[in-house]
């Protein structure tokens, strides 16, 4: 029963980790502004490249700072690492293990750069060769899907950012995370319900954008490693240059579209997959005009930021997912092939 | 009969773009240079972002420059754009139009950057707002799905990434790319006997790594935009952290596998996908070792060097991808509900 229990281990996890590691976070803030760091490589794999690509989002938007997402086989395979300058690395990983981030890491120490792991094994290879490491605090994560060490990267990283900008409102609004996850776990048995639907469904995409593609990702990853169904996610901008054409109707599109800046281009393809194309929507939103374009609408609380909706968005999706894994008859501890920690070079 | 007639017409444009524009080429290296770029900021969509892809690498394995994909939403939706310093912009487009790629590259010059635009239509709003313009001389391309305008996008960032490093043995191998394409063409008729086994295909995954990741996401944007199947492309790693779990018996997998610096982890995943999960394979390759691994292997020519194989290996997935369209009845020249210019905010 790993999994169920760590999804609801969530908001007790985040509520603990605001409380316990904001000061620390703070310090490492106030080192990143000493060091005019002008840009950001970001290593992870899995479901830490998700949280990277919040990342991405967050710290472009409210930090201004561009991130360029590592490519790791250029330090294993090729030898031939970017030239960095001014440069902070971030290497985010659940086991610390992987030997292809853990290089990415080392090669920015060795250039000099500012190097942070957040990771939720403080004495692995990863937090070894980083300046600063932050810990997940997440405790043990047993199933091999992760839920509980996501939402603790995210949230870390908001901290990072909020701590960047000295921004007491974005630092209010983070205590209400708990809050909101709690909420959205409520929401269980008609998740439960709703998912029986797709007990044969094979394929699916998921659609996100700005700060909900990393959300978009990380359920069609989920979807991927316990359903087995091939659930691609898009950008709806990068859906529209070319992969809508697999659409037709009754094919089921997953679509996480809290209100937001890019909520008016997100409505507008909703509206253009449900009224033109026919297809059928699971939809996770705080906004009521998308809501109820779904055949699933799944309600996440009214007053949740955009920033920080990628939490509560992404606990629905652990939910449904876990439910439909049920629905199918596999079993969400053992999912077939794959295993905890994956070592990649 | 455009798509066709565009895919046969490669060797030459290319061959004539390699003679017309390497001087010009030389210039902007030499601008490049002067100027002292410390990262690229890469922006495009669809077909051309994955010509970004290729640059990723390029630009990172030869010329140790380190590049962020940019984020369009964070210029048009957001309207915060990140500060960069010392930084090159790239906007690539068949059609210079969509006006979140050429948000990107006016932010850009407004911040004193330098302003690249690749793109065919070197009077368009993208061109327009570059300080340079590489014409991608590719002709009218009428066909939907983009084919010839991807091989000039990346044979134009080859010849940019070897003019900055001056390197002649690279220029050389440069030149006998057009033949390498000329040679796969020659496969046609293989190829169209070969997509027949897969008329029923709904789904598949895409494989590449390193300079190939770029041919991976080509391969399966070709294949859903054309036959819409739900083809997902992966870096062979990422694939491992766990997307595999969606691998069955018989599930059908796209490798693109030339030898290189990533052919032995490629293999690896190849070999563990073959024997122990049964998958059934179409392989792209110059290595036997794998291709004897495929139920259809295609072979693309022996001395094809790692940093150019996107170009040829792209060609034989375009064939596969045309030839499975007609055979699953589709129109290759008119797909359903995508057009040739797409505009996103």
């Amino acid at each position: 029963m790993s999994l169920l229990t760590e999804i609801y281990e969530q908001p007790q996890r985040l509520e603990e980790l605001i409380t316990h590691q904001y000061q620390q976070i703070k310090q490492v803030a106030e080192v990143i502004k000493q060091k005019k760091i002008q840009m950001v490589l970001l290593a992870a794999r899995g479901t830490s490249d998700n949280a990277g690509r919040y990342a991405n989002y967050l710290l472009g938007n409210r930090n201004h700072l561009p991130v360029a997402l590592a490519v790791p086989s250029l330090y294993t395979n090729y030898q031939t690492p970017p030239e960095l300058h001014n440069a902070m690395v971030i290497g985010i990983s659940q086991s610390g293990q992987s030997p292809d981030i853990v290089s990415v890491l080392q090669n920015g120490r060795e250039q000099n750069c500012l190097s942070i792991a957040i990771t939720n094994q403080p004495d692995s290879p990863l937090a070894n060769a980083a300046d600063f490491v932050l810990d997940l605090q997440a405790g043990p994560e047993h199933a091999v899907a992760a839920t509980k060490t996501y939402t603790a990267e995210l949230i870390l990283l908001a901290l990072l950012s909020t701590a960047l900008n000295e921004d007491k409102q974005s630092r209010q609004e983070i205590d209400q995370v708990p809050n909101w996850v709690a909420q959205v776990l409520k929401l269980n048995d008609y998740i439960a319900d709703a998912a029986k639907r797709y007990r044969y469904m094979q394929q699916c995409v998921v659609l996100g954008r700005g700060y909900n593609y990393s959300t978009a990702f990380e359920w069609a990853l989920k979807l991927k490693e316990l359903t087995y169904v091939s659930a691609e996610a898009y950008s709806s901008a990068d859906f529209m240059h070319g992969p809508i054409a697999i659409i037709a109707g009754g094919f089921p599109v997953m679509a996480v579209v809290p209100r937001g800046k890019v909520f008016p281009t997100m409505l507008e393809t909703i509206t253009l997959l449900k009224d033109q194309l026919k297809a059928e929507m699971v939809v996770i939103s705080n906004a009521k005009e998308v809501l109820h374009l779904a055949e699933i609408p799944i309600a996440i609380p009214e007053q949740v930021p955009e920033w920080l909706s990628p939490i509560p968005s992404i606990v629905a999706g652990q939910l449904f997912t876990y439910h439909l894994t049920r629905i199918k008859g596999n079993d969400p501890e053992n999912p077939r092939t794959i295993v905890k920690v994956t070592e990649t070079h």
